[in-house]
C-alpha cells in the first residue's frame, strides 16, 4: 500500500461517529474526513478544500448559466461599505451593523470614516443603480454577482454558519411593482427547481413571516428544507423590495409617460450553506452522498488485479467513452487496496462505482454499485456508457425520494400550542398549524416550544380555522421547526 | 431613437480625448465610456459592470482550464489573517504591513487580535500546507484560488491600481527545489502564452532584480508588457520561495529516505490589470479593441434596412450558425442609425461587425468590417460563418504585430547614464542595457534617470560589457522603463 499516505489510512482507523449516536459529530466528522473544510488560525473562517470548492464550482456553474439564460448580468461591486453609506436605509442598518466586520485603520492609519466588510451588498448596489438609472429605457437592471461576504458570528458551524461564506447576490430594479414581484418569484423559483432537480433537496416554497424577513424588505420569500435529524435548513432566500431602498437612496427614473417615477427592487442569494444542507440531507454513516448534477466524480473506477492481461485496456478504453459522454470521471490506479478505495470513494460521496477485474474482462463486464443502496448490477462493457446517464438519474430519484420520506415521515399537524410542545419535547419536527399572523402568537411559539416559523408556504392546507396559540381566527397554515 | 437612452446618447455627442493629446485621460474616458467600470464611495475601489465582468470572466475560463489541465485544483482562504500569522515570516510582513487594511471590530467589539484583509495568502496557505503535509507521498501540493485581496494604496486607477483588486494566486509545494523552480517558470511560460496567445500582448519573459522580488521569496519572474504610451505594465509575476516560509511556517515531510525536510514552494497570480493592459496596449481613439479569445461580442451583426423583406430571416439564421460554430454573436435590433450602432460597438471594442441589408440579401452577401483597420470585406453568405474564424485569428496576428512594432519603436539601446537620461528625458522607452547586479547602480538609474528596473530577460543579449553606471564588468542585459 505505497501509494496511501499515512493520514488517509489513519482515517480508515478512526470511524466517522455515526449520525444516530450525535448528528452533530457525525457532521463534523464528515466536512473533515472526506476532505471539504481545513480550519485556520481565524475564528470561524474555514478553508474550502479542493473537494468542496469543486462542489462549489459545480453549483455555481449549473446556477449562474440559469440567472445567464434569464437575461440576468454579472457584476463585481467592492467589498468594503463606508459606514455612511450602510447607514441609509434605517431597518437594514439596524438589522446588519450588529454583525459586520469594521475595518478602522488603512496600513498605519486611522480611517476618518470606517468601513465595513460587506454583510451583503444592498447598499452599494443602490448607489450604482442611482447613477446608471435615468429612463425606463434602463430599466430592468437584472444583476448578479458571486463573492463572500462577512458577518460577525459567535457561534460557528463549516459550511452553516461561518464568519465569512460565498455566495451569489441578485439585485434587480423594476419599472412596476408588479414586474418586480414576478422577478421575486421566478428566482425562488430557479432555487426550488435547482434545490429538487439538481441536489434533490425536496423544499417548501413559500413566504417569512414580518419577523423573520430581510431587514429592508417588504417580503421575503424562501425554500425550507428538512434535514436528516428533522431540523430546517433555510436554502434559498428571494427578497421584494418594493420601492423603499430606492427611496432612501433617491433612484429615479423618467417613465413612458415623462413622469419621474421610483423603480422596484428585488435582491436574492443562495450560499455555500447549501453544501451543509445536501450533506445533511443525504449523508449517512459512511460519508457523503452527492447528487449526480454537483458531484466533482460522478463514477470511479476502481480496477482490480489491474496488473493482470486485459484489465487496464479495458478500463483506459472504458473512460475515454465516458467522458466522450460528458460523464465526470476518475478512475484510481494507486496500489491501495480494492476495499480501502471502495471506503474512500464511499467517504466521498461518488454516485456509481465500477469494478473491473479479469473475471469481467473475459466476460466482457462489470459491476456498478449504487452509493446509496450498494446495489450492484452486473452490465455489458459495450452497455455501460450508455447505460450510466439513467443509473444516475435514478440514483438522483432515490434520493430526492428518500429525503421526501424523510420529511413526511418528520412532519405533524398541531392544533394547539400543547400538541406543539408535546411534538417538539425529544424530536425535531416540521410542525403545521394554523396561524393568526401576530408577532406575539409567533413569540410565543418560540418561548413554549422552542420553534421558530419557517415558512408559510404557497401551498396552503385548511388544517384547521383558528390559530392555535390566541384561538383567534387563522390567516395562513404555517410550518414550525428547529433551524440550522 | 427611442430605444436608445438618453445616457448612451450623450456619450456619443462627448468624443473621447485623444490619446496623442492626453493618454490618460482617453484611458479613463475609455474605462467610463465602455461602461467597463462604476465608481462608488469607496475610495480607491472600482465596480467592475457587466462588460468588464464578461471580459474577466473570460480571462478567467481560459486560465482556470490551463491550471486545471495542469493538475492544479482551486481552493477557497479565508480573506482575513490575523496579525500574529501575518508576522511569520520577516520580510513578508515588513513588504506587507504598510498597505494592509485592519479589521480591529467585530459587531460592537473591540477585537483582542487584529485581523488584515489579505494583500495576498501566502501566511495562509502554508499555515494550511503545515497540517495537511506529512509524507513525500502528499507532495506535490498544486493549489490555486481566485479571489479578492486589498492593499491601501495612495493613488489609484481603474485596473490598474485600486484598493482592492481580483486576481488568481496561486500557491503549490514541491519535495525539491528544481521541482518547485520547474513550476515557478512553467507558470509564468503559461502567463507569457496566454498574454501573447489569448491577449495579444507581446511581453518579455525574465526575472525581476532582487530589489523588485516578491517580500519574503527567492526570486520573482515577470512578464512585462509595453503600453501605447511607452510605458511598461507587469502583467503576471511568478515567484520561487525557496524553503524560506516554509521553515518560518514548520512545513515538513518525510521523505522516501524516511528523512524528515523542508518543501519548497512557489506563488504566482494575474490580476484584473491585465485589463487595463488590454486597453491601453490595443485601443485607439474610437475605443476599446479586444482581441477575440476574451471578447465578450466577437462578431455584431447589424441589420441595415431590418423591416425591408429578407434581412432579418437571413440575419437569424447566420446568428444560428454563427452560434453553432462556437462564436460569441450578438445582433443589434434596436431601431438605433446603423451610424450610431457602428459607433457603440466600436467603443466596446468588438473585432468583427457584419453589415446585411436587402441590397446584401440580394446579392446573397454580407459586408464584414474589421474593428482594428475598418476593412471591409464582402462576403457570401454561404461563406461567412466558415470564414469568421480566419477572420478573427488574423485580426488577432494583426493587434500582436502592431504592439510588437510598437514595443520595438519604443526601445532604446543605451551605453552610457547620459544615454539614459537622454533617452527618457521626453518620451518613455523601454531601455536595454548592460548591468552589473549592484542594487547602487540600480537606486542611480531611478534617481538620475526616472526609471526603474522592469526585467533581466531569459533571452539575454550582449550590448556591451559594462554596467553603464558604474563601468565594472556587467553580469546581464536588463530593461528599465517607466512602470504603471
Amino acid at each position: 500500500m505505497r501509494s496511501v499516505n499515512a493520514m488517509t489510512e489513519e482515517r480508515l482507523v478512526q470511524e466517522i461517529t455515526p449520525m444516530h449516536v450525535d448528528f452533530a459529530r457525525w457532521y463534523t466528522d464528515i466536512v473533515k474526513k472526506a476532505e471539504l473544510i481545513g480550519y485556520t488560525s481565524v475564528r470561524g473562517c474555514c478553508i474550502l478544500r479542493p473537494y468542496a470548492c469543486a462542489i462549489w464550482e459545480n453549483i455555481q456553474r449549473i446556477l449562474d448559466t440559469e440567472f445567464k439564460r434569464l437575461g440576468h448580468e454579472n457584476v463585481v461591486m467592492p467589498m468594503l461599505i463606508p459606514e455612511s453609506l450602510m447607514q441609509k436605509e434605517k431597518d437594514h442598518v439596524d438589522g446588519f451593523a450588529p454583525e459586520v466586520a469594521w475595518v478602522t485603520m488603512g496600513g498605519s492609519e486611522e480611517l476618518t470614516e470606517r468601513l465595513c466588510i460587506r454583510p451583503t451588498s444592498e447598499t452599494l448596489f443602490c448607489e450604482h443603480f442611482a447613477s446608471i438609472i435615468q429612463s425606463y429605457r434602463d430599466l430592468p437592471k437584472l444583476y448578479n454577482q458571486w463573492c463572500s461576504v462577512v458577518r460577525w458570528e459567535k457561534t460557528t458551524r463549516p459550511f452553516l454558519r461561518t464568519l465569512e461564506f460565498h455566495w451569489q447576490e441578485g439585485h434587480t430594479m423594476h419599472a412596476t411593482s408588479d414586474e418586480a414581484m414576478e422577478e421575486t418569484r421566478r428566482m425562488l423559483n430557479v432555487y426550488a427547481d435547482f434545490a429538487e432537480g439538481d441536489l434533490a433537496i425536496p423544499v417548501l416554497r413559500g413566504q417569512k413571516t414580518e419577523k423573520e424577513k430581510f431587514a429592508g424588505g417588504v417580503a421575503t420569500f424562501t425554500i425550507e428544507a428538512m434535514m436528516h435529524d428533522g431540523k430546517a435548513l433555510q436554502a434559498g432566500t428571494s427578497h421584494f423590495f418594493g420601492d423603499g431602498f430606492a427611496k432612501a437612496f433617491d433612484i429615479t427614473f423618467t417613465d413612458k409617460d415623462n413622469i419621474v417615477k421610483t423603480p422596484f427592487q428585488t435582491s436574492w442569494g443562495m450560499s455555500t450553506r447549501i453544501i451543509g444542507g445536501i450533506i445533511m440531507t443525504h449523508g449517512d454513516d459512511s460519508g457523503l452522498v452527492l447528487p449526480p448534477a454537483i458531484a466533482p466524480i460522478q463514477v470511479v473506477i476502481v480496477p482490480i488485479a489491474a496488473h493482470k492481461g486485459g484489465v487496464m485496456e479495458r478500463v483506459d478504453a472504458l473512460v475515454e467513452e465516458l467522458k466522450q459522454a460528458g460523464i465526470r470521471v476518475k478512475v484510481d490506479t494507486t496500489d491501495a487496496s480494492p476495499g480501502w478505495k471502495f471506503a474512500e470513494y464511499e467517504m466521498k460521496g461518488v454516485p456509481l462505482r465500477i469494478e473491473i477485474g479479469p473475471r469481467d474482462v473475459e466476460q466482457c463486464s462489470c459491476v456498478v454499485v449504487s452509493r446509496d443502496n450498494r446495489e450492484k448490477v452486473c452490465i455489458a462493457l459495450s452497455d455501460v456508457a450508455a447505460q450510466i446517464p439513467d443509473l444516475l438519474e435514478a440514483f438522483r430519484q432515490r434520493l430526492y425520494n428518500k429525503a421526501l420520506d424523510n420529511r413526511e415521515g418528520k412532519t405533524r399537524t398541531a392544533h394547539s400550542m400543547k400538541e406543539m410542545v408535546s411534538f417538539s419535547a425529544d424530536e425535531n419536527f416540521f410542525i403545521r398549524s394554523m396561524w393568526c399572523g401576530k408577532r406575539s402568537c409567533e413569540d410565543a411559539v418560540k418561548e413554549q416550544a422552542g420553534l421558530t416559523s419557517r415558512v408559510i408556504p404557497f401551498d396552503q392546507q385548511q388544517v384547521g380555522d383558528t390559530c392555535p396559540v390566541c384561538g383567534e381566527p387563522a390567516q395562513h397554515m404555517i410550518i414550525w421547526g428547529r433551524a440550522y
